[in-house]
């Protein structure tokens, strides 16, 4: 039960709640640093153009990974069972993310609102707009690495 | 040169050329396999959907992530230098799929086709419609795993 209401709670983030996958908790840190990691590559490249030659079409493509990431539902993959290394797979989320849900879901509620106006932005071209609004979106990032992210 | 034609080459799938991140070797491998593994998330939430209550929402959501992931141009993370195990790395794909790049573009294009479909189809909510085309996804990822990937 205590996990049911973990999930739940951390999975209002986006909305929705995750069909029941069966996930072991060692796929769930898994599958939560893969979607960290393929965004960060997102953001890279945003980056990138931002700080090169602007390419309007790939700017959108990346934004649009981070966007839909942003709102796949991550929470689901925070249940009880992964507050630790388990099964070979490490985590960096520190304990207190799994104990102070409200200020959680503020900050992830932050990041997708953000990530969200970014893949609006990007979609207008305006290479400017987006630097501003990727700054503000990699502070929502930030927000929550420095809070609950070990380093 | 033949690092920078690769990359073209491969980068086409999706119409963009990737902006220069300097990426190592193996930071490439360690992006795109936690692209394929965030991806396989997702379609495990459309499969569960599917084969339990169907949430429209969240399977919207997922295949959002499916064709953001499909368009975002991962063949830049398949350039020479990736064709084998490096930094701790390990990947899986095969020799073959370096040396064969119209069957491997063949293949990604389908790929793409299909994930963007899967998008349009789950917009509408029509379950039966997305169980069809998941099929089809599936198959398109199954084309290439069977060719030119490790078991």
């Amino acid at each position: 039960m205590k996990k049911v209401i973990a999930t739940l709670v951390l999975t209002s983030f986006a909305g929705t709640v995750v069909a029941q996958q069966g996930l072991k908790p060692e796929e769930m840190i898994k599958f939560r640093k893969a979607g960290y990691s393929f965004m960060a590559w997102n953001m890279g490249k945003i980056k990138a153009n931002l700080e090169g030659t602007y390419n309007k079409e790939q700017v959108i493509a990346a934004a649009n990974v981070v966007a839909a990431t942003a709102n796949s539902g991550m929470g689901a993959l925070f249940a009880t069972g992964t507050e630790k290394d388990v099964g070979g797979q490490a985590t960096r989320v520190k304990p207190e993310f799994f104990k102070e849900q409200d200020k959680v879901r503020e900050l992830a509620m932050a990041y997708i609102k953000e990530a969200n106006e970014l893949q609006k932005v990007a979609a207008t071209g305006d290479a400017a707009a987006v630097k501003v609004q990727f700054g503000k979106t990699g502070e929502s990032c930030k927000a929550c690495h420095d809070k609950y992210r070990k380093d």
